[in-house]
C-alpha cells in the first residue's frame, strides 16, 4: 500500500466487527491511526490489553475528534443514541460508516442527526463468528467475505468509493444495494435462519428436562449446528428482530407455510414429494461451495 | 487387539455409513474378513475400485454366507426386505444389526423375518457428513461420537456385548436405551432439525428466483449452515420422517408453538422476551463443546 485510505478512524463499539476490522486495516496498512471507544470499562480495558486500537478513548466524542472516518459497530438499536452524541463533534468532511445487520432502521436513526458536510455511507459485511467481543476478532474474518455498501440519496460518489477501497482491503468482495432490498435478501439468508435455529435450540433445551442431558450428549446427529448460530450475541439479534420486523415476518410466514406443507406429507405419507423437496435443496448446497462461500470438507472440516 | 471379534461381517448397503465402518474395523483390526453388498452395481463397481469390502458380492444372499455379524446399512424403508431375502441364509448364532435412524420401525420390519438362534441387535450411530456413498466414508467417522444400541426384548446380553466392542473398537461411545425412546430423542436432535433445515433451504430457493442469486452469494451471513445438513442423501431422510412420523410431528409441533410466540414477540417489540430467550439459548452451545461434541474454533473452525 503506496498511501492509507483514511489518516484517522474512530471505532466505536469494540466487538467482533470492530476488532476484526482493526486488525484487518493494520494488515493492510489502510490506515493511520485507529482510535476506538466501547460503553463498557471492562472492555476498553480489555481493548487496551491486548493493544486493539492505537488509543482507545473513554467517550465517544473524544474518540470522533479529527476522524476521517467514524465506523459505528454497536448493535442497530443504539445507533441513533451515538449518532446524537458524537454528531457535533464530527470533523466537516468526515464519513460515517456503520456495519448494522439491518439498514432501513438505521439510516431512518442515524441520518437526521448528521450535519451537512458529513457523508454517511451505511455498510453491512456479511460476516461473523459465534463469538462476541474484544477478543473475537482476528484479521481474516472478512476475507473473500461480501460487505454491502448502501449508500444514502445524496451521498457522494467518492465517498462510496473510498469506503469500497477500505473494505476491498480488509480482504472482502464489495456489492452496493439499496436499503429495502439489502433488508429483504438478509431477512432470508440471516435473519430468519437465525430465529429458527433460536427456537429450535430453544425447543430442544426445553425438552432437555425430559430427556435428560442426552439432547446435548447427542447434539452431533445435527442438531449442534443449529446451536452455533444460536450462541450468536443476544443484544445484536434482539435489535435485529425488532428492527427489521416486516421482512423478517414475511419470511417467517412463508418458511412457516413450507413447513406446514412438508408435516403434512409425512402425516400422509407422502414420500414422492419429500424425496423431491430433498433433492431440490441439495443443488442449493452445491452452488454455495462453488461461489466459495463454505468448505466441501464433510461437518465443515472440523476437526473432532 | 489380539483377537478379532467377528471372524466374518457382512456389510448389506455399501454407503458412507457402511464404507465408514469398514474403514474403522480395519484400522482396529477387530474383525476378520468383510462381505459387502449393494444393490447398485454402479455401487458395487465402485466398492471394488476402491478396496472397500475384502469381497463385494452380487447377492446380498451370497454376502451373509457363513457371516457371524450382519449389518443392514440401507434406508430405514428398505431395511423390511432385505430382512427377508437374506433371513433363511444367515447362520445360526449369527448377529444381525442395522445403522438405521429410526429404530421402533426397523425392529417392526426385520424382527418377524429373523429365524431363531439368530440374534437380533439395531444398533444406530450418531455420525454421518453431508456426503453419501461409497467413497464419502472414512476409518475416523466413528471417533468419540456416539452410538445407540436398542436390544430387543429377549436379547442374548452376550450377543449385545459383542457388538459393544465392535463400536467401541471403531472408535465410539455406546450408550443402550429403548427403542421409543430412541426415536423421542433423535427427533429432537436429528430428525426436526434436518426438516427444518430442508425447510429454510426450500424458502431460500423459492426466494432465489427474486433475489438472482443472492441468496447464495450471502449465504455466509448464516444460512450456509442450514444448507450443509439439507444436502443429506433424499431418499435415507424421507424413509426417516416416514417411519418416525409421531415423534417428529410431535417435535415439529412444540416448534412451530415456540416460533410462533417469538414472531409475536417481534411484532409486539418485546425486546426483554427475545433478548432473555437468546441468552438461554446460548449456554447449550457452550454444553455441547464442554461434552466433546463440537469445536469451540469460531464457524466450526472452516477454513475458509
Amino acid at each position: 500500500m503506496s498511501e492509507v485510505i483514511y489518516k484517522r478512524v474512530a471505532l466505536i463499539g469494540l466487538g467482533l466487527i470492530a476488532s476484526s476490522m482493526f486488525w484487518a486495516m493494520k494488515r493492510g496498512g489502510l490506515v493511520g491511526e485507529v482510535t476506538g471507544f466501547a460503553r463498557s470499562a471492562e472492555t476498553r480495558e480489555t481493548a487496551r490489553r491486548i493493544g486493539l486500537c492505537d488509543r482507545v478513548c473513554d467517550s465517544a466524542v473524544d474518540a470522533v475528534q479529527d476522524a476521517d472516518l467514524v465506523v459505528l459497530c454497536v448493535p442497530v438499536g443504539a445507533m441513533g443514541a451515538v449518532a446524537a452524541e458524537i454528531a457535533p463533534h464530527l470533523k466537516p468532511g468526515a464519513t460515517v460508516s456503520d456495519v448494522g445487520s439491518v439498514k432501513k432502521h438505521v439510516i431512518e436513526a442515524v441520518a437526521p442527526h448528521l450535519p451537512d458536510g458529513v457523508h454517511f455511507v451505511p455498510a453491512h459485511p456479511l460476516a461473523g463468528t459465534e463469538h462476541s467481543g474484544p477478543e473475537a476478532g482476528f484479521a481474516e474474518l472478512y476475507d473473500n467475505r461480501w460487505c454491502i455498501l448502501v449508500p444514502v440519496e445524496g451521498t457522494e460518489p467518492k465517498a462510496t468509493a473510498r469506503l469500497r477501497s477500505l473494505w476491498e482491503g480488509m480482504g472482502a468482495n464489495v456489492d452496493e444495494m439499496d436499503a429495502d432490498h439489502h433488508d429483504l435478501v438478509l431477512a432470508v439468508t440471516s435473519h430468519a435462519p437465525h430465529l429458527i435455529a433460536y427456537t429450535m435450540v430453544g425447543v430442544a433445551d426445553d425438552l432437555r428436562r425430559v430427556t435428560d442431558s442426552e439432547v446435548i450428549k447427542y447434539s452431533a446427529a445435527g442438531f449442534r449446528d443449529f446451536t452455533r448460530i444460536a450462541a450468536s450475541d443476544p443484544t445484536m439479534w434482539r435489535d435485529v428482530f425488532l428492527t427489521n420486523k416486516d421482512a423478517t415476518l414475511e419470511i417467517l410466514g412463508r418458511f412457516t407455510e413450507e413447513l406446514f406443507a412438508l408435516q403434512r406429507a409425512i402425516r400422509t405419507g407422502d414420500g414422492d414429494h419429500l424425496h423431491a423437496y430433498f433433492t431440490r435443496t441439495r443443488a442449493i448446497r452445491r452452488g454455495i461451495i462453488e461461489a466459495g462461500q463454505d468448505t466441501d470438507a464433510p461437518n465443515f472440516g472440523r476437526e473432532s
